[in-house]
């Protein structure tokens, strides 16, 4: 397929220009980021015009980077939530009124394409679907393989919990208390050991 | 001060480009993201040359765009590890040998900066500190705040854990099957409820 020359506008800009966002904000086109930002797109379409929306995705994989690339919402601005569910769905809701637009990929549409399909359901192996020719498809199938409803999104799930901060006797640095009288890391729980010099 | 003259490079780019690419992710130039800026320049600094680095952040706050807008890990391409302990702090390793750097907000030294060590402890109202006075404080502090140490990461600590994926008999779409029988959200324990039209 030549993307340089589809007239195919997804998330406001040309084909080509998403995919290019897509490679380099993530290093590469990722399948499942490409149907990520057609996700997006829909979500944008289905949702009241103007108004600003925070996000939820339902898996850590791909479908963060279709929300941050793609709207104003991101990991460290505090809009965009995830849930670890390995769902491939996202929803973006109005901040103010908590109603939104769900969007998921269908299975049962899916099956209509079924280089996508055998993709997503890991039924191919991958040196057998080369990975212009899945692309093809995924562009081919775009919104066709998603569905999408109107959501009310519950305000006590994503609430700001205040969390108590303190300095942690051991190390000096600022955490929140909830870990303890030290934090995570000087009771031995951290995810690394000191290593050579002392800090500088 | 004259961002545009300034001769300060941070995370490869001049100081004005450094603080437009905040601008441009994050929805606005957050205090936390410059100091987070300055993080991940003296990590890049400090770590091996010429590695493909992981990077762990110990908030959710700020620290997760730094690391998004500054280096190739995203949330969604898996590179980048949040661990929500409130702790100013971040580390990039080598995705081979685990061994890397772990830079932090030195409160004793962020004391020799007021505007920003009150800034950081709330110890003054917001409308007492404009933004823009702010801002110059942290800059002209740059890594001045900082200490950073070397640190050998725990394999065991994100190793992917492959879940076995099913497909939910409820509401038909793929889930890891570590949630029981039936999907989170099919179970009455999502973020929403459906409202208006049933799925398109």
């Amino acid at each position: 397929m030549d993307y340089e020359r589809s007239e195919l506008i997804v998330c406001g800009r040309p084909l080509q220009q998403f995919l290019d966002d897509i490679e380099k904000f993530h290093g590469f086109t990722a399948p499942g980021l490409v149907i990520g930002g057609f996700m997006v797109d829909l979500a944008q379409k289905k949702i009241e015009p103007g108004i600003e929306a925070d996000a939820v995705v339902e898996t850590g994989s791909c479908l963060p980077d279709a929300i941050q690339i793609f709207t104003p919402c991101t990991t460290g601005n505090g809009w965009m939530k995830v849930v670890k569910w390995d769902k491939f769905a996202l929803s973006l809701y109005n901040k103010k009124t908590f109603s939104g637009v769900r969007v998921w990929l269908d299975l049962e549409k899916a099956k209509q394409f079924p280089n996508v399909y055998n993709w997503f359901m890991h039924l191919v192996p991958k040196k057998e679907l080369p990975l212009e020719v899945l692309l093809d498809s995924i562009i081919e199938a775009g919104d066709g393989i998603l569905s999408w409803c109107e959501i009310q999104v519950k305000p006590e799930m994503f609430k700001g919990k205040k969390r108590e901060l303190g300095i942690c006797p051991a190390c000096h640095e600022s955490f929140s208390r909830i870990q303890g009288e030290v934090c995570t890391s000087c009771r031995g729980d951290g995810y690394f050991d000191f290593q050579g010099l002392e800090a500088v």
